[in-house]
């Protein structure tokens, strides 16, 4: 298997304000057609470490993939120190000064001296164009290695990576492709998930697998490499398919959607509707349900009722209830889903109450205190659940469980309508 | 000023789903004392590759903070690789496998023998105990550098750092302390920004500026460098405070904090409260703020009115200005906010109507035109904004517009008031 690694340069890079996040993207395409990175280096505007960091590189690694510090001032050093490393010259190139100055021209200005600095290559390389900026890319074939150089901007390192690069290691790694599938769980452990799926993904030979624990859902990372991309993603698809089997419906997706993309799919299918009635959630749930684009369709109408006065005048909460079982409790989560239900007729209303903390917790509904409701024609049903974390943990955990409520109400309804139709 | 970088340990760190996040707070706390971190490498579990990377540090920087690789298993190699690196013994601990057992017997289980491995240490370390956790950090003292190793886990390092390695530290910098502060503007341009602060911030010869632009708000991170924290702070504040009065009401923020944090401390201090109308940001307003812990003090109440049925019937939104202006118009606005203000009796209501996209644009309104509503006892604003970006940026931005008109329109309370009394 092809090694490879990545350098990100820039001294920002290295300041608490700023991180790589290039490698992410690019790490996943070599992952793709099975090329695996080795290391990740970020590396400041300091000449004499770059240069020796490239070296390193060069000296162990099949392909070294740079970002950064390619533009026009006198801290962008990689043009430079790539040079010295490989103990290649930098070679002027007078097209590329023309058409910077066409650019600079094309936007009604007069292209700055400095930039000439980027009309500079390295002695050898293959140019690569950069339509979305003005620093133009490098890809240097070196004793049967790659080092390729990039612009630091996603926009303008992406599509030269996918267009001028990906073509030339595609090549390099033969007939070896990876495709990947996440399957997304609800309301299990990592290790009651892995219990049962380690049985199943072991029985894949060509499968890498990982399970992360994500804020408030399991992922199983499913890898499966094979000679052709159709076979790679039969196999991972096939992979996901007897895993999803064997959870059942705690997996929510066999591909990586979120939960709110998942409900959306479902409601919109079905033609079904949505409601939301939120206290400790504060509108993060009908938030989540509106970020995904035609959400209006199913999507309807939601409450954030923060307070008691807003949760009796809103959703006609009796002051009975509030009183007696106060505005944290099964009663009330019941009665805001239903008084919304009444409210915006729609399918299903969803409610949510509880104590998201730091403070408002006692002995008897500690912190993480929340009560979920759920309301459709046939009924209402309230679920009470304890969650850890802090605040910002509990909330979303709150909405995940809601929405995860949800759809299992979702998957019943069919269920239920079926038995109706043959009962 | 002395140099410092950091090693990243784990494969898992060179995969698309996880990425290094403690360099990002090791950084923050090494810049506050004075010491610059000039390289990050992220490595795998791979023997050869992680001990040239240590003895390279070494040869090359005086502090070299190590996260990762101290779990028991087999692929947790950075003991061994620490001590081959230096050309050092590892040791075992008999006192560190005891109080291992002793943990495991308190969670009412037996040590698995494959622990014992976490008893191991560098020759000539020292122990740096883990209350949070079975692997214990080393500090290493060599030729007049510090090499510290620390276990992943950021609840594990946090303390260990804390605790047992920057008092070495700070004694190592001597007097040099850096104190940060962030300078938040809303509804201006970088360059606009800098225009203005770089005259100011320029002037200190103690502090190096950054300007970055985020999302919606363009931030200016002043680092002040002093021979006291007192005195580094007195800098960093009196330079903010500065760049603060020369960009007037723009800047919301000296201090780093989030606009909702800076709007629900101007109505808590001023005993007001707030209610949202929300169409096309879905939510995310009413959750911002109560994202801030006591925010039930000031938020009352919202409503997320995604259908026209729902502007009409929660908000009481004429059917005449939906069929005439549509409801992604001033007028909508308007009443949205005015309904919003009657309904909650709160002192404030803000409304926000437009298009999030992809779908929904048109000539005359396209995707990313939004309404803004604000109402109080004086009456009803409106503001049309044409906001670039996704669907995503587009409901964030939006959301950080309304935010800021709040934050504007309580300012103008406090003068309004004021000029009444006077006069």
């Amino acid at each position: 298997m092809l090694s490879a690694e990545i350098i990100a340069i820039g001294s920002e890079l290295l300041t608490p304000e700023k991180s790589d996040t290039n490698s992410v993207w690019l790490t996943e395409r070599l992952n793709e057609i099975g090329i695996e990175v080795k290391m990740k280096t970020i590396v400041g505007d300091d000449a004499a470490r770059l240069e020796k960091c490239i070296r390193d590189a060069v000296s162990r690694s099949e392909i070294i993939l740079m970002t950064g510090g390619l533009g026009p001032t006198t801290d962008d050093i990689t043009r430079e120190c790539a040079a010295n490393a490989l103990g290649r010259e930098l070679e002027y190139h007078d097209e590329i000064e023309q058409h910077l100055r066409e650019r600079f021209r094309a936007w009604g200005r007069e292209m700055p001296e400095i930039n000439k600095r980027q009309a500079f290559v390295v002695a050898g390389a293959a140019i690569l164009p950069n339509p979305n900026g003005s620093a133009c890319g490098m890809l240097i074939a070196e004793n049967g290695k790659y080092l390729a150089i990039f612009p630091g901007p996603p926009k303008e390192n992406q599509p030269m990576f996918l267009n001028h690069v990906l073509p030339h290691l595609d090549k390099l790694t033969g007939d070896v492709y990876v495709r990947r599938r996440v399957v997304k769980v609800s309301g299990k452990g990592e290790s009651a998930v892995d219990e049962v799926a380690a049985p199943i993904y072991s029985k894949f030979s060509d499968i890498t697998t990982s399970i992360l624990f994500n804020k408030s859902e399991v992922e199983i990372h499913l890898a499966a490499r094979a000679d052709s991309p159709e076979k790679a993603e039969k196999i991972a698809a096939e992979a996901a398919e007897e895993v999803a089997a064997a959870l059942g419906s705690a997996v929510f997706s066999t591909n990586g959607e979120t939960m709110e993309a998942v409900v959306g799919k479902m409601l919109a299918e079905r033609g079904e509707t949505v409601s939301t009635a939120e206290s400790c959630t504060g509108g993060l749930i009908a938030e989540r349900l509106t970020d995904i684009p035609g959400s209006s369709a199913y999507f309807m109408a939601g409450v954030v009722t923060y307070s008691n006065q807003a949760k009796i005048r809103d959703l006609g909460v009796p002051v009975e209830i509030i009183e007696k079982h106060g505005a944290v409790s099964a009663e009330c989560a019941e009665a805001m889903a239903a008084g919304m239900l009444e409210r915006a007729k729609t399918t299903y209303a969803v409610s949510v109450t509880g104590i998201a903390g730091p403070d408002g917790g006692s002995d008897e509904k500690p912190v993480g205190t929340v009560f979920i409701g759920i309301a459709d024609a046939h009924g209402v049903q309230t679920k009470r659940l304890q969650i850890p974390g802090d605040r910002f943990l509990i909330r979303w955990r709150a909405s995940q469980a809601a929405l995860d409520i949800l759809r299992r109400r979702i998957i019943h309804h069919d269920t239920s309508a079926e038995t109706a139709s043959k009962g």
